[in-house]
């Protein structure tokens, strides 16, 4: 992988004089950026370009070539390939676009590619990407004609879309942010995502990672590298509305879709999720100051207005000013003139205007214990001296290192002065007030991840009766069906969780004598295939309270079955006793693409229906992981005795949760799995699920 | 006013010829911005400056002065107004800070200041201010020194702050939005921002208008003005926080803050509140576009990534992706090669790169009857040719005014060019994918709060005992107490509104009989003054079922209050029968400071203590205002009848909530009111107040 961002020797493949060639943009990049490699341009007709020879093939080459970067119409990359093989190139960047994405000519080229690739054993980014750009040695080989128009830094970049990486390099630059590294992996046919993660992990230049992905190839992987890297990585995942619109199933499923498992699998391993440029530029900058390990801050503003609106921005992002002592006061009422400023937090310096008294303020405001951070406002005033700006925004950034606590900069100015000013300081400045304190929450949350990330979670491992259920999962799936009601409710008894106990019954008869020995009032469901929303036909009858009740209940269930599904095999119903009391949650899971086994819990009933409240974690999850999704239930103040109700039995929650996800992981081969509702009673008297579905996923013929 | 804006001579007070002297800085102001009338420096020491002469006293320039710009130490600013007086001077900028916000001395200085306006009716903006832009005529006096930075347009600026509106100056400016007028208003001491905003809604010039402002002075004024107003007004009020902090004695006060009521407020007279700059950026860029009618919009690319990441956007801000007719896809394949890119929106440019073959393309979407707006996302490729594109920018809005629909151009460049850009067009450019979708979002409502500002709403008028009502509150506060709860549900009763009727008792025995009377189970609620939360000191029995119950309540009840409040005058006890069935809301109302009346309304129990569900409205409210509350309180589908639930009795909540409304406008005495629960029954089984509270605002004595 070193020689596809630190080669020697490049052969840039696709060159010719002609202006409009954009092989002829990489070399002029690649001069422009200070290369410190040697580059030799390849193209059909040879020639001439920036005093140096074109070479009609790699092969006319007399050196030895580290890297081949090909940009020529893609009939012709197979044969090229096939020559960089012969010549001893292993590596190779393809930005030529016109393989798979342009349909069938296209895939049967792709086809070609990967044998001729194969044979010489040829690692290569792409294709239909843009390249690749290296800060440290000067590499640069997008095929736009770039300027150095970036400063060198420690954020490295792997965008699987060129354009969108370009837009975020040009993002980048205008706040005055530096990258190392940039690769535009493209159709990742042969180096992906995941691998360009783990060579920027491990690189020494990097400090920081950000990816743009439109899909996720591996997800587990993903996880597995993150949870391993000690660098922040930021990723902006696209492509959530389409995602979002797969059809879904059951609860768990439309309560689960792919994006949300990306949102909690990112969350797991400490990855940042990105939905937008601007919070990047926020992360970015606030990555370079030191961590906010707590809420407290202090405001300093040289204007009224913005005080007033950084204290609403303060309080919007959930942080807390901080109270000043009255001896602190004291101190810095020295600064100004006599009773001229009330001195509280938010700090209004007024008309005082002296950079060094400034200085001193905020050197003595982080000398605060209270205080864990300082935002500082500065407007421009009459002619701003933006060389004395400049001093002071890099004497802030010292205090920030000095106290190790961040100091954010908020400046007011002309377009203009600011370039100027970020040109002039590696020190990140803000230039709206309610992203300086989002970038400060972005700090603290990531004060608290890395803290988190820190701490080791231990997966519980229960004690359950797994060859039972590997013994239903087999014979359901020989005989090409999910798992009938009475088997699913038997899969979770086998996993330690508790069920309604119910009474299987074949007949009318059966049911009533069934009812009688469990109890009244009881419910009634139906054990059948292929049913996937029993309840919606009249498969669920709750609440009988005598014998007739319930021959009748049976009669009418089976008949409103068979009149709705009129192929379904009906094994019979089950009789269970109707719960009292305690209240309604789904819990469930499924098999996620690209994460694996996932667990959702929701509060049932209206709860879910209306406000959609859910949560979730790919499994396997740690007893402090569950806990926290019961924690973030929107409504979890219900169930933990919220106004001096009675609370509710957390931990046999907790139980039910980890066994769910043993079972998920166990076995791959349930696709979705629904426990609706599951009833949790008052502290010490459990929890119950009531109803259970799994469907399992069919198996390759 | 006129001479605020545009006089023909204006005297700068405060001028020397020394580099740091502010006064300085506004002649010269004056004179880059190309002020079209006459400038007189004033200053004590006189001297000369920019080639004039500097008056020591207004008294002493030889002709006649339209203005006087005020900015001397606050302690010399009376005499020089009557100076200002005496030479006939009627209108003022006073920039000098110092006044009431300084403590005692300055509210002595402003003292004499408003006596010394007041004898020479001398009209004022400020004291405390950086006064007045005007990019019509050149007029531009605040005292940074200013450089002409940004363009003449359509949009003018009121700013309570002079800071934070040169700050949003500075960021129009970036990104190539046009100034009207501008005008920082201070500390409003003479001419407020009532005033000024009716001002700039006569205005010729003005076409659009934003007004920063960290307090209202009269809320109902502003409404009135702004559902006068043709114009779109927006508001940027800050200072949210604070007034959030004010402690809540009721339900209805902690749920409708003054923020709140704001927000509200804002809404039901056509105002759009802004929190942020980048937002008022992008409302400020859409109002140069025509109104976005509908939900379907065509998303046209130059790269594939910013199409998916648009396509989210899309979905996120609540729009549809239009669907492409089979002809018209024939149509613009026209334009491509064959079988390269797969035409669907979000239509992917590809490689394809001729600007003629855009403009037609985007011409052709627009021509589509289900296309309502379109997306341009435009990024650079190799040499950028920034005078095509700027063409093809123009020409995309011709466009959309052609077909009047919007089309919105995204840009992804380096910041130098975007800016090179801006100079050149004054069609909007975003550079922020999703910011381009918000800023559609903002033309979306803004062209449906248009519709409905035209739509005439009628208040309804019931007929009540309101001569009633007028007794007992002129009762309750001749003898310093509030409404009493059996007199509360008799103002409600008098204004029609159903209560469960109960029975007054003073003892145990009297208290008995009345259950019996109603029969049972009935509920049993204290009577007395100065309670205010009776449930929380057993004041409150539900679901008492016998005689002997009711007794050992009432004594009880009578035992607890005298332990909690052993000065409390107790009245008795309501007995009231027991509600049955329905759903429990909180209908109430307050007294707000700025704008009135205020009416609220939340779903009961639960879901007004975990989630705040509750919504509000300013008083008199229109039917349409009345279900529009009950529509957009979260949960409402419930009421509705969701998932084939009984709808309930919606009919009845609105007359509820329309009678509240002309309680609280015809007895502005009352302060807080809290009909909490209202239960809300099913269909054509009405609703009912089942407790109230009343509090009276306390007279001035």
């Amino acid at each position: 992988m070193q020689n596809i961002f630190d080669p020697h020797s490049v052969a840039v493949v696709g060159v010719s004089p002609n202006p409009d060639n954009l092989g002829r943009n990489i070399m002029l990049n690649l001069i422009d950026f200070g290369f410190d490699g040697i580059v030799y341009g390849v193209g059909p007709k040879g020639g001439a370009i920036a005093t140096r020879r074109i070479y009609k093939s790699v092969l006319d080459i007399p050196d030895h070539v580290d890297l081949a970067v090909i940009l020529i119409p893609a009939r012709f990359v197979p044969e090229v390939m096939e020559e960089c093989g012969q010549k001893g190139i292993r590596h190779a960047i393809i930005e030529t676009a016109g393989f798979r994405e342009y349909g069938e000519a296209g895939r049967k080229i792709e086809d070609q590619l990967v044998a001729v690739t194969k044979k010489y054993d040829i690692r290569f980014v792409g294709p239909n990407c843009i390249g690749v750009i290296n800060m440290e040695n000067g590499f640069c080989v997008p095929f736009p004609r770039l300027r150095p128009f970036i400063r060198a830094g420690e954020v490295s970049i792997i965008s699987q879309s060129g354009g969108v990486g370009l837009a975020i390099l040009n993002h980048m630059s205008g706040e005055g942010i530096g990258l190392n590294k940039f690769v535009s992996a493209g159709n990742m046919l042969n180096i992906d995502a995941e691998e360009l993660l783990a060579y920027l992990i491990a690189d020494e230049g990097t400090r920081v990672i950000f990816i743009y992905l439109e899909s996720i190839r591996n997800g587990r992987r993903l996880m597995e590298l993150a949870r391993a890297s000690t660098k922040p990585i930021m990723i902006f995942k696209s492509n959530i509305g389409q995602m979002g619109r797969s059809i879904a199933a059951s609860h768990t499923a439309s309560l689960s879709n792919d994006d949300r498992v990306v949102d909690t699998a990112f969350r797991q391993c400490g990855i940042t999720r990105i939905h937008d440029v601007t919070t990047l530029s926020n992360y970015l900058k606030t990555l370079k100051l030191p961590p906010l390990k707590g809420k407290r801050l202090a405001i300093i503003s040289r204007s009224g207005g913005h005080a007033i609106i950084a204290a609403d921005a303060c309080e919007q992002v959930g942080f807390e000013l901080a109270e000043f002592p009255e001896q602190f006061i004291r101190e810095i009422e020295k600064h100004f003139r006599a009773s001229v400023i009330k001195l509280t937090n938010p700090l209004d310096l007024g008309d005082l205007f002296d950079l060094e008294v400034y200085y001193r303020i905020v050197d003595d405001t982080l000398k605060q214990e209270n205080v864990d951070g300082v935002v500082f406002l500065h407007t421009s005033v009459a002619q701003t001296d933006f060389e004395m700006t400049s001093i002071l925004v890099n004497r802030l950034g010292e205090l920030g290192r000095t106290h190790n606590k961040p100091v954010a900069v908020y400046i007011s100015a002309n377009a203009e002065d600011i370039s100027r000013l970020r040109a002039q300081t590696d020190f990140p400045v803000f230039t709206h007030v309610v992203e300086t304190f989002r970038g400060l929450k972005l700090d603290y949350e990531h004060a608290l991840l890395a803290e988190k990330a820190d701490a080791l979670e231990v997966i519980p491992e229960f004690s359950v009766d797994k060859a039972a259920v590997a013994d239903m999962i087999k014979t359901a799936q020989s005989e090409n069906r999910d798992l009938l009601l009475d088997e699913a409710v038997d899969v979770l008894e086998r996993y330690g969780i508790p069920t309604v106990r119910g009474l299987k019954a074949t007949n009318a008869t059966e049911a009533q004598q069934a009812a009688e020995n469990l109890g009244f009032p009881v419910a009634m469901k139906i054990i059948a295939e292929h049913i996937s929303h029993k309840s919606d036909v009249g498969g669920v009858q709750l609440n009988l309270r005598n014998g007739r009740d319930v021959a009748d209940a049976y009669a009418d269930m089976i008949r409103r079955i068979r009149a709705a599904y009129p192929d379904a095999g009906i094994d019979g119903v089950l009789v269970q006793p109707m719960a009292v009391g305690g209240r309604e949650l789904i819990l469930g899971g499924r098999q996620d693409r690209q994460f694996g086994p996932v667990v959702l819990l929701g509060l049932g009933g209206i709860f879910v229906e209306i406000f959609e409240q859910a949560t979730l974690r790919v499994a396997p999850i740690s007893a402090a992981e569950a806990r926290a999704m019961v924690e973030e239930l929107h409504g979890a103040q219900i169930l933990m005795g919220a106004r001096g109700s009675k609370r509710f039995d957390i931990e046999a929650l907790l139980d039910a949760i980890l066994r769910i996800s043993q079972l998920l992981v166990d076995f791959p081969q349930i696709e979705e799995l629904d426990v609706n509702p599951l009833r949790i009673f008052h502290e010490n008297e459990g929890c119950s699920a009531l109803d259970a579905r799994i469907i399992l996923g069919r198996q390759p013929a």
